[in-house]
């Protein structure tokens, strides 16, 4: 493996969902959401946000039951997907070469089982659209900018951020102890991720997070749901994060795919980028508030499929970020923390 | 007419614009701003903001020439109705008893021409419709809340100001110098003003204002705008005026009338609210940010009809802020001004 | 009583509470939420928003144990403070006449045992002070402009309901079921309240509320705890409130006395608003976007002085909007409701 | 020169101003713009932003005359000093290599007199300091999260935009028409621009621009450099740049140095990034809203230093966007321009 280089990534680029009722996922993400459609199928809707100008960032898949098809990684170029297809089979994973138009709007690429046992792919051409960035006439009050990262369930966390600073991740945040990695940050693009590794029982996708301008835009998202008397599929949030400071909100689809709004995290494009490692007994990791974390959002997840569309078993977690948050007489113990800990930032 | 109590006024409550083309008119306060449609018949439209549930604040009725109909108070009850008869009766100006209906959605009304000029209503009974303040899912990025005031020119604001006060309007404001008195806000609802009194050739109207509920709303205006390739249609702004404090936006509709975006003034509702009062000389007093007032601003403004419909002359006014407010060498005076000098503010 | 008129209130004015530890009151009420110190001795900070010329909002007076010492109305000029002095001694509670300087900065009022059992002052005349509204060299990201209103818990809300419309106040929204009402919201000023009862144990403070210009003032409250490492001062939100429509945050002082910062609600001062009437089935009553509400938010609060400094005992409460809440299957019962049933808003 | 490859540039990384009073000027950089102090001398002032960790963004020397010292890239490690080094002297401009701390903070640089006329350091190495992301105690209403790019003037564009794109930097956006290009945005890092080449008498710095959160950040400069009646130093703004789509405020410096504050731009980092050519005869290629670019804005600059500390003799600008601007008839000529006309963006 050591002679062989990894594809050059550009970033995460899109994900395929299986959805149950695409009529109602039309609505959860076209009409709630406010996401742009590119493209429309008897079976799928291919959609993008309105800063996006390669042809879309989710596709929306009808099945028989709600699943995670595709996590969709852009390369530099036409060759990094020659590249990728080495790489892997070096690796001696599932590599598959899929030809041009396999999904609409995209061109010639490699589709691979990871080691985390999620279906990947590597692709670098596809259709140009529209870019709307200043069409304004159509974007609603929470308007979303375009596809900001994956977030994924996986019982190794170690195993998982040692196998992506192979393919050339950085690290940008952490959670740990003494002990334990519960979870972890990586980046290509220049911000704080492309993909964040979260402890779990795994594979599952924990969600994806489409990137907004303002915290005003994700709390119309709010607004929007109360006013359309569903409030429920607002899972988390509003808040903001520690990990990564960005402003957030997890809302579930009608499947139940969890879909985070996100806002103004920050730059990490220098190569010597710190690493801000969060203690995991700090209340303020995953909400700088210290609003609690429902129990849904660290124990629920999407089922993924391999590359013939057959649902992963899953691995155990060993470790728990969740149980180790409370401490032995019930009371978090971030209270035990110094003020203004926030990690190693330098 | 020491012996006559003025009526209990509430507040401004709606204006009558005289439109030359419905379909563009439609296409500005509703498709542009966002208002919304109580009723609509072949020559006219009947509009309202997000948190209103009278049924209406602006009224549209196509016309020949673009002008100014109504300004229209309402009033704390009916029997307030009879008080402005008497009242404006012993004054001596023209008054017209209305039934219920003469204005759609209007009860029973007092309407006159005022000492200014001015064709004004009185109002108690109005048909209610459904507040919206909820209703995310029909509000745009630039959502208006409810009209907030009138802003109109008189030569002599030192008149109307005393026309006003002794109808029982209070001062918030003021921009005059040792001579003059340039301009003054007046209000009875508890915000900076129902109605702002601005030196120049009249009687016309400057604009009417709608309040939004935040900065942002107003900003989405400019960017719609913008989108459509109408940004001719901002006249002035976005800006902080130092009178009031409020956030605005000033833009002219496909006729001309011009409509002022307002948010977040003051309480103004104690009896002892203290008036602040502007140096003229002061850069700030209309953009506290000191940009310079467009001089299409301080000049144009809309005709206003008398209770027959027909326009009225325009008397001259003597004093001119606009002129003023250049020193004799060309340039703005402001700089002599000491360091966070805002008027008597206590 | 019949031939007594009440006094004519303009607004809740202030709060007096006692707090056990001067400085570390000072530090949260000033140097954490920002407010101006308009005076301050040995024993006590007289504090206020940047938008109040009235000499103060807030007294912190030190004392023993942590209580509320006064809740104090302005009424419309020294003539209303006799007004209610007549008022309440007909009402036939206790009332105490105390001259000018009783507490700094306020002039000759009456003080009351309300019926509910709180300790309330009535006054007019008042000590001017700067108003900061434009000193933006001065307020912090999370500025706030001036005191919203009073929320208290008592046992009986229809009977303190209808002993505050007695007092001439409106109500604007409540909370109930065919069988009880369990909170309602009143006003003298032209917003949401001045006052709000809740059901609870009583008499005791729930909070008080100052009002900001907009979200983004009080998500800076949030993102300045989590700096200071005392994230959990915040007990609740942020959120929007169904009832009221306001954006709010709930943070607890280092007594436990709990404050609500709070945006943008809505203009109540037409005589026939009318009054939204929340179904206490309604997840979106307490938060529009379905936040469950925390346990304490509903059970704790302030202990309440009689007129000699002596804590009030406490009453119980049958109702209990809090275990209504819930259905008897363990669910909360929103799910049932029709879409976008605000109640009654017209 | 074909044999030669460029130095690997991460970023536009500081800058080197000239001051004339350097109390004046920490002033205005540390307490009106809220930079934060990294280290001070007695004639020198190093400054970064809230989410920087290197050393400094700004230094400002004290000097005899207002002017630009140095723009500085960061490269992407010590041996691209020595490809800069290499690449400059081929390309047969004055080198310098100079050793680490010649800048308190930065390593050991490489410095040229480049093509343009303008001194441009390169850089690796640098102290680490402490990232304030999230010391919101720290952090006043307008804070700013990091610079983001230089903007200078040059006579000639075209040869600017060949020089800067042989460099490795992608071209964002343009102002054009068939015979002329009037300004190019270019790229290393993934945002609009690094560096903004703009038409006029050169080599001069056209500004500085530091990057905010959000568009509230940018508008409290405005309302604080009114508190302090210092709003003449608000030269253009705030408003929403066609060009990059990013809201925008220009404020001069003590000594006339333009700063420009700017927030939500767009992604660029895909090699496929669609440039954006602006037609210049498009009203909202400076100003989405079509507010007028004022004219100091287009001709004043800060003068250049060579490597000596000399300053620069100027070229002439042959086209000029101000004039071209207005047609004939001394109207914009934007209204002729069809709607949503915003460049090719595919």
């Amino acid at each position: 493996m050591a002679s062989i280089a990894p594809p050059d990534v550009i970033r995460s680029a899109y994900a395929e969902l299986v959805v149950t009722d695409l009529a109602a996922a039309r609505w959860f993400y076209v009409d709630v959401l406010g996401l742009v459609v590119t493209a429309e199928t008897d079976d799928a809707l291919y959609l993008r946000a309105y800063e996006e100008y390669t042809h879309h960032s989710l596709v929306l898949r009808l099945g028989e039951a709600p699943a995670l098809a595709l996590l969709s990684y852009r390369v530099r170029g036409l060759q990094e997907v020659d590249a990728a297809e080495a790489y892997f089979r070096d690796l001696g994973v599932r590599v598959q070469r899929v030809p041009a138009g396999t999904t609409l709007g995209i061109g010639e690429a490699v589709r691979i089982e990871d080691p985390l046992g999620f279906p990947i792919e590597f692709f670098y051409d596809c259709t140009h659209v529209e870019r709307l960035t200043q069409r304004y006439d159509l974007q609603p009050a929470n308007a979303l900018s375009r596809l900001d990262h994956f977030n994924v369930l996986t019982p190794d966390v170690p195993a998982a951020e040692a196998y992506y600073r192979k393919l050339g991740f950085g690290v940008s945040e952490t959670i740990e102890d003494a002990d334990n990695l519960y979870a972890a940050w990586l980046f290509r693009k220049q911000t704080v991720h492309d993909i964040a590794l979260t402890n779990g029982d795994g594979p599952r996708l924990h969600h994806l997070a489409f990137a907004a301008h303002e915290r005003g835009n994700i709390l119309s998202t709010c607004d929007l749901l109360g006013a359309l008397n569903k409030q429920g599929m607002i899972e988390r949030g509003p808040g903001r994060h520690g990990v990564s400071n960005a402003f957030y909100l997890y809302v579930r689809d009608p499947d139940n795919h969890r879909i985070e709004l996100y806002t103004t995290d920050y730059y990490t494009g220098d190569p010597d980028n710190p690493t801000v490692r969060w203690d995991v007994h700090d209340d303020r990791r995953r909400d700088f508030w210290g609003n609690p974390v429902v129990h849904s959002w660290y124990s629920e997840g999407t089922v993924v499929l391999d590359l013939d569309g057959k649902p992963r078993a899953l691995g155990s977690a060993a470790a728990s970020e969740e149980k180790v948050r409370v401490g032995a007489d019930g009371f978090s113990v971030a209270e035990d923390l110094g003020e203004g800990k926030l990690g190693n930032q330098v």
